[in-house]
Formats: C-alpha cells, structure tokens, sequence
C-alpha cells in the first residue's frame, strides 16, 4: 500500500503522448504595463533614469549568463537580446522619456514602442524582432518593480511547464534539457503550443482549466499526454514505472524505420505537411515517403506585391529539390481567414473563417490561379515518373468548383485534386470526385465546419477535437466514396500526427497520411503494431462513441490491450 | 414573329415567384457626405442660412404632398418625416454651425449627427428614428446640391425597382400600389430585401450582378422570380401572357385553405416565424397551424440587463396568447453572431458565427439558461393538450449538450427538442435524437456551416443557397434518423417559404414547415397540387442535381411538367 496521500487527477486534452513526473514549474505573467503620469520632479530625475540602467544592466547581465550556459541558436538569441538591453539608441529614448517627467517604468514602454514601430516600419528580419524588443520591456519593467522576471523561469533538474498558454516567444527558448512537459490552461489541439509540442516530441496537454492554478510550485506531478490527465500526489513508484513503460515507447519510435505500414504489410504512406524549402529539407532526413502538404500561401504572408511567375517557380522548385525522388501534393494559396496575404485578400470580413478565402478568391480573380499554376507546372518540369507532382485546391464545396480547377491543371499537365475541408465536400463526393485525381482531408478546417466551431477559440476546444465522432463519419464517407471514384483519400491535419488516430484513419481506409515529420515516427511505431483488422475495429469502435472523449479513451484502451 | 428586337437574359437569384412586366426604376444613390471646410465667410453666413432653409422647406412640403396621396402607416410615416424637417431645434443646429462658417451642406450633417446622438442615448422608440434622421439629412443637402432626391423615386404607373441593395429605410415606404418586382446586385436568398420581398409577396431577385445597370430607366423589362432572370428586349405578347399566367398562381394562392397537405392528403404542418407578440398576432390571422420558431432573443436585443424570471414569462405569454389552441415551439436565447445580446454575450470573436453562441453561452452560464426556462414553464402553465409548448436549444453539435439540455427542460415538465443547424448534428442524430422529442432543421445556418460560406456575405451568395444538394442531403439524413427515432422533423429556416423547395423537403419526409406567415398560403397552395410520390420523385432529382442551380432548376420544370 502506498501512502495515505490524497491524489487528484485533473483532465484536459492529451496532443502528445508520452508520461512524465516532475515537479511544476509555472510561467510568470507578464507585468501590467504602466500608464503615463509625468510626475516625476525635475530634481528627480537624473536619478529615475540611474534606477532604469541599473535595472537594464542586470537584465542584460541575466540574460548574458544565461546564454553562457545555452547552446546552439538558442545562445545566439539569448545573446542577441542582451545586446538590446544595451542598445545605446534605445536607452537615449527613455533618458529623453524620462526628462519631460515620466517615471522609468513608462519612459521604458514609450522607446520600446517608438523602436517597435521603426523595427515594424523596416519590415522583414527587423520587423521578427519585435517580440524580443517587447520582452525586454516586460524584463526591465519587472525588474524596476522588484518582480521576478516574466517568461520561463529557468529549470534546476526537470520540471512541468504549467502556463495559461504559451506565446511564439515562450516557446522559442523553451529549455528541452530541463522541459519534460508541457500544460496549458486554455488552447486545442491546434493551438500553436500544441503544435509545438509536437514538433519537440515534448508530452503535453492543453485546454485542462484554471484549476491547475492550485498546484503550488516544485509539487511533484505526473502528466500522461495520451490520458490527458495531470495527477497530484501519484504513488513515486508507480509514476516512475509510467515514465519507464513510456521510454519503452519512445525508444520503440526511435527504431522504427519506414515505410508506414501494418503488422499484416498493409501500406499507409507517411509524408510530411511543409511550409517552404528549408522546412522541406529538414522534412526529407525524416522517414517520410513525400510532401503530402506544401502550403505556398506560408511563403508570402509579408509580400504585398504578388510574386512573378519565375519567382514563384524558384520559391516552390526549392521544395520539389528536397524530394528529388518522391512525390509532392502542393496546395494553391490558402489565402485569407488567419492568413491574409496583402495582394490577394481584398474585404475586411464578418466572419473570415466563412468568407473569401482559398479558392474562392480566384473566383473573382482568376489569373491569381492560373499564374500559380503556370509557375509550379514551370517549377515540376524534369521531375520523373518515381517524383510525381500532385496540385490540390483548398477549400473547394462544389462539383462546378472541382471541375473549373481541374480543367485548369489539366491544360498545364497537372495532376489535379481537392482539399476535403467543408463539409458540402464530403456530402457531394460522388459529383466531386469524377473531376479529380486524387483528395486531401484537411481535418482541422473539416472539424472545424462541421462542429461551427472556431478551432483558435479556446473556450470552444472542447468541439474542435479532431477525436469527434461527427468528423470521423465524414472521414468514413469520404474514403467509401474515394474507393468508388477509385481515387486516394489522404489526411493532412493535425489528426495525422497523433498516432491512436492515425490507427482509427487506417481503419477507415485513408491511403495516406501527412503530419509534421517529427511526428511521422510515433505514427510509425503505432501503426506497425496493429493489423489493418484491428484498425477496422477500433474505427467502428470510435464511429460509434457518443463523443470526442469517448472515442479517445476506448481507442487508447483497446490499443492498450 | 416579333419584332427583330433583340432579347438579352441576365440571371441571378430567384427567391420570390411571379412575375411582372413593367418598366424599370432605379434607386437613386444616397449623397457623398461633404466635410468640413469652414470657410464661408462672415458677411455670408445669413445667405448661407437661408439657402439651407429653403433647401429644407422644399423637402419637407414634398414629404406632405406624398403623405396626401398615401395611406395608412406609410402615411403617418412620411407625415412624421416631413415633422422633423421642419423641426425647430435641428434648424437651430444647423444655424449655429453655419454661424461658425460651415456650408449649409456640412451644417446638416453636424446637426443631424448631434440628434443621432441624443436620440441613440434616449434609446427605445427614439433610437428607432435615426434612421429617418439620417434619410433627412441625405434628402436635404441632395436638395442643396440640386441633385434628385435619393433612395426610391416616385412611380408613376408601374415599375420593376433596381437597386445595388435595398436598406430597411428603403423598403418601409416601398410603395406596394406602384412596385411589381425587386431586383438587387447584391445579397442573397436571406437577405433583408429578400425577406421583405417574401412578406409582401413581391416577385424578387437577388444577385443578379452589375450588368443591370446597363438597363436604362423607362425600359420595359420582363422579370420571372420563379427562375431568377431579367429579360430586356421581351415580346410584349408573350411577356403578358406570362404575367396572366403568374396572376392565376396568385388568385390560386389567394383561394388556398389551410391545413397543409398534399394532394393526396399526405399532412405537412405550416407554422408561423414570429419575433414577439405582435407577430403572433398578425401571425394568427394567417393560415398557420401554430407557430414553428419562437426566436425569444429578438425581444431583448436592446436590454442591457438580463429580465427576471416574471418579465420573461410576460413577454413569452404575449406569444402564447396569440396561439391559445394552437402548438408554439419556443427557442431559447440564440443570443451572439449576427445577433449579440449586451447580458449575454461576452468577448469580441474572430469568428463570431464560429463562436461562444447559442447553447454554447449557457454551457458557462448555466443560470442564464435554468432562469429562461423557469420562465418558459411560467408563461405555460394553464395551456391545454391542444396547445402543446415545445422547446428547443439552438446551436446543438453533441449528444452531450442534447442530453444536458433535455434533462433541464424534463425536470420543468417542458418539452425537449433541439434545433439542427450544426453539421455534426446532423451526422450524429443517431446520438442525439434518443434525448429529444422533436428536431427543427435550421436551414440558413446548416447552409452556412455546410457550405463554409457567411449567409451575409454577398459575394457567396452562389453558395449559401438553400438549394444546395449538399444541405437536401443532410435534411434526407435528418428525416430518415428522425423516422428510426420516431420522432417528427421539422424545417424553420428561410427554405420553408419556397413553395417549390417545400415539395422537395415534404419528398424528403420533413413533417412540418415554419416560415414568414406571409408565405404559407403560397407553400401552402403548391403542395395542394402535387401528391407524395412526386414529391419524392422531385426530392430525388434534387439531391442528384450537381449543384443548386441545377436543383432549383429540374425540379421547377418537374413541377411546371
């Protein structure tokens, strides 16, 4: 028997498995910004600014140790942060904040600001570096203030990462030597610290509510990301024995080798979802089989004149060279919703997840299209028979829509297909498909229409859950209605890089999956487990659960079993 | 032979039948606003006075004379307007900024904004009358400019009315004695001029596109609501053989007697769409059977703080004494999206379609919803067998939430039902039925979602028509898990009131229709003419048709057939 101690288990939703026991290590918030008041007395203020160098100094000092202990890229970032504390331009613009009667807290906020905007006004590498300028106006802030410094504290030994959710600058740095989980309050399994996590291979679980605030700091917690639970006061033996039976699994992973296939050798292909040439070779030392998302709209999110034809074809050849030898699915522009792009997003809109985006732009602007199209027929010319070059269409609903682009392919020798991602897609799959040679199930964008959930929503993360019976009947139909068309189906969401999914997917007859490739070996590992009967069984199993959570847990058991 | 004339067909969205031959009006554009300028010079200010008063005096003498020739609330409306023309405290605004040197033009802009502003503070009634301040304003400094008065022209004799989109402003004097069809550029199948031209039964086209503003004033044009085209260039002859025929419709429609069914008796029930009592009432002169969709949150768009439990249950019971003998199916709160409730709703949204709305408020806000229903149950009691009180939550995704909401409404004694206008609603009814005893298919918002397409966008119209194959799909879905359940399926949306959709619904096994009041006796005397089996015939070719034009089509030739 172990202790008398009480043990409380929390839940949220699992994105990455894997077990780990810790103690809890919490973000610290970033400081509430001070407002203007100019009171400061003339006399004063020689030494207000005095108290912002010393706390600039120790800042900047803090940050130079610590790049002293990092490595690598993070070092350099850490040092390139120190080097603005230091910044003598910057520190003119509070010392002049400062002289007309601005406390050092404000006078801080006003040149961090007037840099922001110049950074912003350069565009480009500059215009990335706002975040790091904003950071040090929150640590020198804190620092004025007595405050323990906002962001990741730094970890002695290992620990839990537990914050509200975790910010593009958070995650930058995030120590993986000391990180052994992640678990934030609000966010999805899309959210971007999900994503992130994935990318590390780092377990972690998100949308688990307010009522982890109660864990005190150093507690010793035992998180299972594929559970999505968080437990206080775990017997410490059999924790330990979670985290090593965990190990087991990912030194399983680190064996598996492709190709993606069953216990019994039925062939799913694993390939990986890129955002642009370097992404693509960092992609193709992964065991992946291809590309089976290139999203080209990543590459011109801060262009605001639309690339020519030559120059588009240079930008997508540089992912088509990282895959020589194997196929690649490009998708047109996904334009507009969260990722406008200046030259081809036109309306402010009600609702930009509903409104005129991917496709539907060209609609009203068809040459946009055509262009690209000529571009990446350019860029494919001389791949071989053994590299095809697949186009899809994001965000088709109609068979008038499918029609109109493949025509347009065709005429370029392109091999056409659509992004399944609105429902009507998957209703009108049989008016659909003829068209096409080949569909993509894009389910983040699926689940999202199907619940009228919007999938960045964090108080609606609990809808968009990939696991949700609704979309996986719409996988089902969509994959019945590909082998009638005799036509693949892939998924290219994010349920293609959880790996009990990726069983439930194969169960349902996708052909082929695609993920972010440091996913694809967990992926891997599953699936090489079970047969394609199995798959079959636990996809009618998750067909017929009630809920998202119920579809989870009875998956997870019965591939425990 | 006719003439050699040449015949051009321009086609958009047909949403109300019938069709009329006359000549075409054009709206005329409101004004530029003009802005500041300031530099009338002081000698001139008194002519400048003058010249706005002979501007206003001329506007408001025009406002009367029409008021003479028209009747009954338009009447007392134009009556109203000409009043504020004249009134004393406006003129003294406009005085005092062109004392300070502004134009007459840009003087009334100031005036009418100060006015804008109290009447918006005084709230109720009052801020109901901007709108007419505004109309004013435009219809003044047109005068000034000596331009034509905006908005709707006078009509001699008859006329087909053109404009981009018609504002509610424009439809309140929309003169039905001289106007014989609407055809806008823009908007949709639920549009407001839509749903106006629905209530007054006027042939109406929507989207049609810019190309009709090549038609010039005065030309006779033929235009067939039925099948959505404007014809320049018609034969005479034919033209009003085809209006002959549309007003035999009419007179059918007039002789028609409720209840709904088919000719062959097979019952579908036809229901009211009402907002308040007042509707109700008007409601109940119709031939409806009850009342199909109670939308409570209409009465409390402009309440700042959440109604107690008594004045609820007054407002609800306004409703219900209207239909005493008769069933009322009550939704509660649809608050958000394109309807935000200030006591309900809580943070700005990316997607506000996508959002916190619906049922989705209540699930952190469990009071706001148990309070309503204590309401509901209030405003009930004492209603007899024959007038059954059915509620139903909208915004339904799960089996969860049915569940969580049936439970609420039984420990009340009320009747649970739930509406469907999520798509996973639809694809696990299966689920979600056992806990409810009925369903109301919501098709505007199933529209929306299943085709990923904002109903208020106008550039989407092509896709968010309720004739998509996709959504009839769904709607068969729903029927047919409905009949497994054994519990009825009704429509509430905007394709309840297309006489040729509502066949094609009735084929699919839809057991009730709710719509406008207005529109019943015409879906009312469509269904009298066909019998069942067509019914399902027509279903069918629908829900093979590739695409809504299509649809629309085939089954409107069936029907003519």
């Amino acid at each position: 028997m172990s202790d008398a101690l009480s043990t409380t288990v929390m839940k949220g939703t699992g994105v990455v498995a894997g077990t780990a026991y810790a103690r809890a290590v919490r973000v610290r918030p970033r400081p509430e910004l001070p407002t203007a008041d100019g009171t400061v007395a003339e006399g004063d203020r020689p030494a207000e600014y005095d108290r912002f160098i010393t706390a600039a100094d120790t800042v900047a000092a803090r940050l130079d140790a610590r790049s002293e202990q990092a490595e690598g890229s993070a070092a350099e970032v850490l040092k390139a942060t120190a080097g603005m504390v230091a910044d003598r331009g910057w520190r003119k613009a509070v010392r002049k904040a400062v002289s007309s009667g601005q406390s050092a807290e404000y006078a801080t906020v006003v040149a961090t600001d007037k840099f922001v905007a110049m950074f912003e006004a350069a565009g480009g590498v500059m215009a990335e570096r706002t975040t790091d300028l904003r950071d040090i106006r929150d640590r020198v802030i804190a620092e004025l203030r007595g405050e323990a410094e906002p962001g990741l504290p730094e970890i002695d030994g290992e620990g839990v990462i537990f914050a509200e959710d975790l910010s593009p600058a958070d995650t930058a740095t995030l120590d993986t030597d000391h990180v052994v989980a992640l678990v934030t309050e609000l966010g999805g399994p899309t959210s971007h610290t999900a994503i992130i996590a994935r990318q590390l291979n780092l377990p972690c679980i998100v949308a688990v509510g307010a009522t982890v605030r109660d864990i005190p700091a150093d507690e010793m917690v035992l998180v299972d990301g594929a559970l999505g639970t968080v437990t206080r006061g775990a017997d410490p033996d059999l924790a330990l024995a979670a985290v090593a039976e965990s190990r087991e699994r990912a030194a399983l992973i680190a064996q598996w080798r492709g190709p993606g296939r069953t216990s019994d050798g039925h062939r799913v292909q694993l390939l990986a979802n890129v955002a642009d040439g370097n992404a693509a070779r960092l992609a193709s030392d992964a065991q992946v089989e291809g590309v089976g998302l290139y999203r080209t709209e990543m590459s011109f999110l801060s262009t605001t004149e639309e690339p020519g034809v030559d120059e588009q074809a240079r930008v997508y050849r540089r992912v088509f060279d990282a895959f020589p030898e194997s196929k690649v699915v490009i998708r047109t522009l996904d334009a507009g919703s969260d990722k406008p792009i200046a030259y081809a997003n036109l309306d402010e809109e009600e609702n930009p997840a509903l409104g005129v985006r991917g496709l539907r732009i060209a609609h009203g602007n068809e040459g946009l299209l055509t262009r690209q199209l000529d571009a990446i027929a350019r860029a494919a010319e001389g791949r071989g028979d053994n590299a095809p070059t697949w186009v899809m269409a994001p965000m088709v609903a109609t068979a008038e829509e499918a029609k109109w682009f493949a025509g347009l392919c065709r005429e370029r020798g392109l091999t056409p297909g659509a992004m399944i991602e609105v429902p009507a897609a998957v209703l009108m799959a049989d008016k659909i498909m003829p068209h096409l040679d080949f569909v993509s199930i894009g389910t983040n964008d699926l689940t999202q229409y199907t619940m009228a959930a919007d999938r960045l929503s964090p108080r609606l993360a609990h809808l968009t859950d990939p696991w949700q019976p609704a979309v996986l009947r719409l996988v089902r139909h969509t994959c019945e209605a590909g082998a009638e068309a005799g036509i693949p189906v892939g998924v290219c969401g994010e349920a293609g890089a959880d790996p009990a999914l990726a069983c439930v997917l194969t169960g349902l007859g996708v052909n082929s999956l695609s993920a972010a490739a440091t996913a694809v070996a967990g992926v891997g590992a599953q699936l090489a487990e079970v047969d394609l009967e199995r798959c079959r069984e636990i996809a009618d199993a998750a067909l017929a659960a009630e809920g998202a959570a119920e579809a989870r847990e009875t998956v997870r058991t019965m591939l425990r079993a």
